[in-house]
C-alpha cells in the first residue's frame, strides 16, 4: 500500500494545485527562464508525436484512485536515456529495469503507484518481471523493451493479479492525449500535478516537449526521489539523449531537497519519438537549443516537487560560491537538510546563526572559516562575523515564499545550489500522525 | 539572546523533570548499567572536595534566568582534560579556550547561556578575553588557567559590562554545593536537569564524580552540541585524564543526536582536584575502574540529552554490526538523523522501510545490498528482503519509550551506536514559531 496516499490535503502546496482556479503558467519560479524559444502549450494539448499513454486503477491503492499508467512510443525505432536512484538498496523495478531493459530504445514504460516493490527480494523482482512481461505481451514488444516504476510504500509485494488484469484495462485506454491520465496514475502524496507540454522552436524546425513527474516525499538530492517520463518528438541517437539527459538530471533533480531522503525508487526516462522529422545532430546549434529547453523543464520540474513537499509552506535556493567542490556541495546540502535551517524558514525566522552551524558542520576541521552568507540580497555574515546588517530590511526579506541564500567560502572554483522546501507541522502530520 | 530560552514547557521530556514528583535515579536507562562499585548520591550532596561553584543572573537573558556560572578547582595542582566542537566554525570562546589555555591544568571555568558569542568575528574574541581576564582577577589565577564556555543564540555580541558585574556577584557565591546553582546558569531549552554526583569505590580508596551538563538541541554526533563539566577529587595525571575522558566522550556524547545539528560551541570538560588523596596510576585496576564510573556517567548524560531532545517523546538507539567501519557509521548516522524514521518513531509507526531507506541511502553504490533489520528482537528484514513476521507484534512493540534498531551489512568488522529522540511537533514548534 502506498501508506501516505491521500493523507495530504490537495490545494495547501505553494504552487498551483486543483482547486486554487486556473493553473499558472508552467514556468513561474523566478530560478527558472523559459528561454525564449520554448513555449508552454498548457496541459491539454496531449503528447508529443509517436506517443500514447493512459492511467486506471486495478486496485494496488485502497482509496481506489488510479494507480497503474502505461506510456508507449510507437516510433519505428526508439531512442530513450535513463537515470535511477543511487541507494544501496534499490527496489526490485530498478533493478529489473537496469538489468534487463535495453535503456537506450525503451518502447513502453510501466508505472505503479500505491506499492514501491522495495525490501521485497527474490519475489519482489519474480513479481516485477511478471508485470514486464504481461506489458511486453499487451504492447507487441521484447520484455527488454518495458522499463518499469513503481512508487508507494516500501517492504510491501505487488498484487501482480490485479496489475495484469490493470494492464489489460489500460492497453486499450492508450491514446495521444493520455498524459494526464498516466499523471494521476503515477501520483502517491504530491498535492499538485507536475505536468507540462512544451514547443520548441529549433533552427531546423519546431519540436515537442511533453512531461509526467511525481515527487512529494523521501525526496533527496543524488539525485531527487522521483519518477519522471519526458517525451519528445525529436530525433536523437541514443548517445545525444543520455548525454543531454544526464547532465539535465545532474542540474535539476540532483539538486532538489525535500527531507534528504533517498528513494529506493527514483526513475526518471526520456522517450524520443522522431515523429517530427527533425534531427538533433550532436553539437549542432539544434543541440544546444533542445538542451536549454530540457534543461528549463526539469529545472521547473524539480523546484515544483520541491514546492510540493510534503507540508512544504516556503522554499529555498541556496548558493554556494568558492571552496572546492566536495566543499561547495557538503554545505549546500548541510544547509538543505539541516532541519533547524528549515524549521526557520518554515517560520520565517531570520535566524541566520543556524546557517552558519551547518556551514561549520559540513566542514570539521576548517575552523576558524572565514565564510560569507547574505540572504536575499542582504550580507549578513562576512569572513565568519554578524555584519551590522538592518535587521527590519532581514526580516521583511524572509518572509517570503522563495528565500535565497549565497554563501561564500574562502578561495575561488566551486559552485553549486540546491533548492529545498521547508519542514512543518505538516511533514510531521503526514509522517508521524499516520500508522501503517 | 538565548532565541529559544524558555519556551519549552517543563516536565514534557521523558525522563525526569522539575514538577514530576521525587527524582529518579540518575542510571535509569536500559542502555546504561551502572557499574557495581559506583553509588548514585542523589543532588544534594555538593561537589568532590576541592571545587566550588556558583551561578547568577547577569542579565544575558531578558527572562532574567540564571546566566552565568563559575566553576573553580582549588587543588594546588589542578589537573584537566577538555574536548571541542569540531566545527568549522566554532564560536569564540571555544577558540580561546583551545589557543590560549592551558588545558591540561585549568583552574577555572566561566560558562554563560543567553549567548554564543559565535559568528562574531575579532570582537567576539576581544569579548571574550575580557571576561577571561576578569574571571582570572576574580579567582587569583592566569588567564591561561580559565576555560570558557558559551551557549544561546549565534551572531549576538556578548553584554561584556554585565558579564563583568556577574563575575564579580558569582565569586562570593562559590561554594562546594553550588553545582546546582551552576547547572541553572547553563540551561537554555533543557528540560530536566542533567546533573550526577557519584560515589566510586576503588581498589585504593573512594573518590567522587559530578557533573553538570545540558544540551537539548543543535545535538549531533561528532561530538554532542553541549555544555559538559566534570569533577572529580581523585588525583590523576593530565595524560590519564586526556586518555580516560576522550575514549569516554567518544563512547557517550559523540553518540548522541537530537537533531544532527553540529553546534559552534560544544565544551567538555573534566577537572581532577585530587583532594580524594587517591591516585589513579596508568594501567592500574583503579584506571579501568574510574573508567567504567566516567564512561557509565558520560553515557547516561549523553542518552538524557537525547531524550530532552527538544519536543522529544521516544528515543532509540540504532546498532549497526557489520561492514567496515565508515560504512556501519554512516548507516548509523543516516538512521539516526533521518526525518522519515524520526517521525515514525514519534508516531509509533512501524513503518521499517524508512530504515531501509536510509541504509541504502548512506551506501550509494552497493546495490544490492544484503543488509538485515531487527527492531525490537524482531527481525524484520532479512539480506534485504522482508520476512514473514508478526506484524501486531512489530506494533506493539514500537509503542515503547525506548526503541532499538539492530542493522546487519554483510561481512564481519564494524560495530556502532547511535542514540537519538523522534520529530515530532514540538520540535517544529520550538524550532519554527519562534521568531528572533
Amino acid at each position: 500500500m502506498s501508506p501516505k496516499e491521500g493523507t495530504k490535503p490537495p490545494g495547501q502546496n505553494l504552487f498551483g494545485g486543483e482547486a486554487t482556479g486556473p493553473p499558472q503558467p508552467f514556468f513561474h519560479s523566478r530560478w527558472v527562464q523559459a528561454p525564449e524559444h520554448v513555449r508552454d502549450l498548457g496541459p491539454d494539448v496531449g503528447l508529443p508525436g509517436g506517443f500514447r499513454a493512459w492511467g486506471v486503477t486495478c486496485g494496488i491503492k485502497p482509496s481506489g484512485n488510479p494507480d497503474l499508467g502505461l506510456l508507449v512510443n510507437e516510433a519505428p525505432e526508439p531512442v530513450s536515456a535513463a537515470r535511477f536512484t543511487a541507494t544501496g538498496m534499490p527496489a526490485a523495478p530498478v533493478l529489473v529495469s537496469q538489468e534487463r531493459c535495453r535503456l537506450q530504445s525503451l518502447r513502453a514504460v510501466l508505472a505503479n503507484s500505491g506499492c514501491a516493490n522495495a525490501a521485497t527480494g527474490q519475489r519482489g523482482l519474480d513479481d516485477a518481471a511478471k508485470t514486464q512481461g504481461a506489458t511486453a505481451v499487451a504492447v507487441g514488444c521484447d520484455p527488454s523493451e518495458v522499463a518499469l516504476a513503481s512508487t508507494g510504500g516500501i517492504s510491501h509485494h505487488l498484487p501482480v493479479e490485479k496489475m495484469l488484469q490493470g494492464i489489460l484495462a489500460v492497453r486499450p485506454g492508450l491514446d495521444s492525449s493520455g498524459d494526464g491520465a498516466f499523471q494521476h496514475a503515477i501520483q502517491t502524496t504530491d498535492a499538485s500535478e507536475k505536468r507540462a507540454n512544451l514547443e520548441v522552436e529549433l533552427p531546423s524546425g519546431t519540436v515537442r516537449l511533453s512531461a509526467q513527474c511525481k515527487g512529494a516525499g523521501m525526496i533527496s538530492p543524488n539525485f531527487a526521489t522521483m519518477l519522471c517520463f519526458v517525451e519528445t518528438d525529436a530525433a536523437l541517437q541514443a548517445h545525444t539523449a543520455d548525454l543531454l539527459f544526464g547532465v539535465c538530471v545532474k542540474r535539476s533533480f540532483d539538486r532538489a531537497s525535500v527531507d534528504g531522503q533517498l528513494s529506493t525508487n527514483d526513475t526518471a526516462i526520456l522517450m524520443c519519438s522522431g515523429a517530427s522529422g527533425v534531427e538533433i545532430a550532436p553539437e549542432s546549434e539544434d543541440e544546444l537549443r533542445f538542451g536549454e529547453a530540457l534543461d528549463a523543464l526539469l529545472r521547473q520540474l524539480a523546484i515544483m516537487m520541491v514546492a510540493d513537499g510534503e507540508g512544504a509552506e516556503r522554499i529555498a535556493r541556496v548558493i554556494v560560491r568558492g571552496g572546492h567542490e566536495p566543499s561547495a556541495e557538503a554545505v549546500a546540502r548541510a544547509v538543505a537538510n539541516s532541519p533547524l535551517v528549515k524549521t526557520a524558514l518554515n517560520g520565517a525566522d531570520p535566524n541566520w546563526g543556524r546557517i552558519v552551524q551547518a556551514v561549520g558542520a559540513a566542514l570539521p576541521g576548517t575552523a576558524p572559516l572565514s565564510a560569507d552568507l547574505t540572504i536575499e540580497g542582504i550580507p549578513v555574515c562576512i569572513a565568519g562575523a554578524a555584519t551590522g546588517y538592518d535587521e527590519d530590511a532581514l526580516a521583511a526579506a524572509v518572509k517570503a515564499m522563495e528565500i535565497e541564500y549565497e554563501i561564500g567560502l574562502p578561495g575561488e572554483g566551486a559552485e553549486t545550489e540546491v533548492f529545498f522546501s521547508d519542514l512543518g507541522h505538516e511533514y510531521v502530520r503526514i509522517n508521524a500522525e499516520y500508522t501503517t
